[in-house]
């Protein structure tokens, strides 16, 4: 790979232009449509960037009413980034100018590098060489960008009909662009967002360098990665080591097979790492390692809203009985022991209705005969939830059409959260995706993190214990 | 196991009693509420069963329109089915009064029997003993009934606040009424159902009888179970062989681990299936296994809706090299190999966009800088169908805020369907979730599958390519 020498004498520095600029160029096309500049100047409006923006383009005047320069050299103020999506071929005259102009960072947008075939890779070598030459940092090419919510920095290049992510503590960062604004409906996933980055084919800023800086960064509490390849290994191995001493970092690695490896080097031109090496770097350095591409917006959640269990003893207050089977299941998978109540809770809740004080403490039976069951169960919750013999808490609840137990379930949590003793995971499950939807923005307003489905709730609770051990094992 | 012997004595009748019923009785009360008779008989009414209802219980006189009868002697017409929610301790003498009565059929929705403790396992031998006494089937207790969406037939005990499930071909079973329709949107899942079952403590009526009706069962094209044990396993594997000979039965088996095992003696009061002995009993009987609960409902559509594949090559279309990454691991892991597409194809795909040829044929690079890409794109996404080296597609399609596309993918999937040569698996993503929706109805109604996720999407087509390949092994 003749980036990766390069990439090395460039890495190490700062990254706070891309994140955190006071003025950004925008160097494209500013036609109306779903992807492109004249997009990067809308998202970037709407989501309340309160920096300068330069469009850059000598065939408009203005575009969305900020006037267009003709070229880089008209503008005569500071620039801190450079957002760039031209043809690849005239992207490293354009970088050169940057250069010159003292731009520190750039985002290449444009495709049709290493990704496309060994002229894109040449090309790739050249932007490289010209970035190092000048002391520009590189941030793709082939990205869809990066996302600040504390700033309003959304500069998305594809029109993702909203601007405003939800500002929280979850930084998600990958080698590709199904985790910018335009994939997904962050705005319905209750998912609080510090910053987002797509490495794109990572000619020079990498994940490495991503990690340093949000180990920094105040905002952001977890980090939540999907990988392709690792740049340097020994590198990755180092800083994972550091930041998972502050900060959990999970890791979505693809290109396991051979089949995965090779459509890796032709997405983004990057070798992919043998999986077992993998495996035992995320040992040695405390990575938590993910299966699916949903997890990687999904488990985070547990980790940014609710405090780490003190063990593994998993409790569960569940309407239904069955899924307590599955839930035995996936529990022992992910590393968790079904928590044996105290005598104390088990006569107390038995008391309340024979059998519940069992695993899981199942309100189905008595949901159907107890009219007082919305007077009973925050207790019920609340008994199980401080149990000196629990350590985590799953809670299946059933959204009911009747809404006869919404007001239950939010004084339930209400509670909870006065106290806010131990990890709570929730799954929802109920005829009516709307009644869902509703319940969950309550219960995540609330500090809660609801899953979309029984197994995601688990493991997110499974990797939380993981986490807490590899915590105290680099503490004692 | 007290019942199981009772459970052979009594099997392999016909089950058109429970399903097909021309009237029923409902012994419980009837006063509002989210749970109880009340709710079965509304449930009933608005599905638009077309049958005698009567509703029995001396304390009323009417319930929504229709006579309540004091008690069964005086119900003067014949009665197919009895559905009983009344306490477990009054349930022996109620089944007692359905055998005089001449009624075959029961649903003992009631709890409070071998999954409670030891006397509910007396009271549940108890009313095994009188039925067969009197030549009466059971299908609970402990369970939330049937459905048969032919004749209007769902006397959910839980409001779900909807009635009609759509109708077609998949039929669910489980030993929990978490398949029931109080449980899941099903109307907004797309999912086209024929029968319904939750056989909860399967005191009689069981996989093994449900499987024998449902494979005669005209409207049942596909089975999907989920099991926390099995009830027969010799009578299991010779009707699963016999079954899967006609029609794919897919199966998630809980209760796999020790602890999965404990907590399945406390829910329904059975007795687990060691996991190795009942992955044996799968390879041999042509079973097809899952995983995740949500596959239960997921994964069926595919053979609902679409043909088995000849093969296990698989093409792929997507606006995302990324997602080409992760499907080579999964399709790996699923048993599919990434199609080579012929030279022809691939020289006409790289005429159209260089490096469209490739695995994953990605419209990404073309649909940012293509004008005619809505032109193209039926035309691309037939080749890669018909090509003589693809036996299955993937196709990871973008709702885009803009609806640029929308137009683009319909026109392509009707332009499938006319053809419809291949096993087709849609994943769709974007940054709307109506419009998600929106789209995905579109293409299921064209009679393409659309999965929630990437790895749901690849291993439906990778059990479809299993089955096809059981069924080709059985024939020769």
């Amino acid at each position: 790979m003749g980036s990766r020498n390069v990439t090395q004498y460039l890495s190490g520095g700062d990254l706070s232009s891309f994140f955190e600029p006071e003025s950004i160029a925008i160097i494209g096309s500013f036609r109306e449509g779903f992807f492109g500049g004249y997009v990067v100047v809308k998202s970037l409006l709407n989501a309340g960037y309160s920096g300068q923006i330069y469009p850059i383009n000598p065939a408009y005047k203005e575009v969305l009413g900020l006037k267009v320069y003709p070229s880089m050299r008209e503008v005569h103020k500071k620039v801190d980034l450079a957002i760039i999506m031209i043809n690849a071929q005239a992207v490293p005259a354009v970088i050169e100018d940057c250069g010159d102009k003292g731009i520190g960072a750039v985002i290449v947008v444009s495709d049709g590098f290493a990704e496309r075939n060994r002229r894109g890779a040449r090309l790739q070598e050249e932007i490289v060489t010209i970035a190092r030459q000048k002391g520009v940092r590189i941030l793709g090419p082939n990205t869809a960008g990066i996302v600040n919510t504390s700033n309003g920095l959304n500069p998305c290049p594809y029109d993702a009909g909203y601007y405003k992510l939800r500002q929280g503590s979850i930084a998600i960062c990958a080698q590709t662009g199904m985790i910018n604004p335009q994939a997904f409906p962050y705005p319905r996933m209750h998912l609080g967002i510090s910053k987002i980055c797509d490495f794109g084919n990572k000619c020079d800023v990498n994940e490495c360098d991503m990690m340093e800086y949000l180990a920094a960064d105040a905002s952001t509490n977890v980090i939540s990665m999907y990988l392709e390849s690792i740049a340097d290994g020994q590198r990755f191995l180092e800083i994972s080591n550091t930041v998972t001493k502050e900060k959990p970092v999970l890791v979505l690695k693809s290109g396991k097979t051979p089949e995965g490896a090779r459509a890796s080097a032709s997405h983004t031109g990057s070798m992919a790492v043998d999986d077992r090496t993998f495996e035992a770097v995320c040992r040695q350095a405390g990575l938590l390692r993910l299966e699916q591409f949903d997890e990687v917006f999904e488990i985070p959640k547990l980790f940014a809203m609710q405090p780490l269990p003190a063990g593994n003893r998993l409790g569960m207050v569940s309407i239904t009985g069955a899924i307590g089977v599955l839930t035995a299941d996936e529990a022992a998978r992910y590393g968790l022991v079904l928590a044996n109540l105290t005598p104390k809770t088990a006569v107390m809740l038995n008391g309340i209705f024979p059998g519940l004080g069992n695993f899981p403490v199942d309100i189905g039976p008595m949901s159907v005969v107890v009219r007082d069951l919305p007077d009973q169960y925050p207790q019920i919750l609340s008994a199980v939830t401080s149990d000196e013999n629990v350590d985590a808490v799953l809670n299946v609840v059933w959204a009911d059409p009747g809404r006869y137990m919404k007001a239950m379930y939010l004084e339930a949590y209400e509670q909870l959260k006065a106290r806010h003793p131990k990890p709570t995971a929730t799954w929802l499950y109920g005829p009516d995706t709307s009644m869902i939807a509703e319940l969950a923005e309550r219960l995540e307003n609330l500090g809660f993190p609801v899953f979309s489905n029984l197994k995601t709730s688990i493991k997110a609770l499974g990797l939380a214990c993981k986490y807490a051990n590899i915590r105290k094992g680099r503490l004692s």
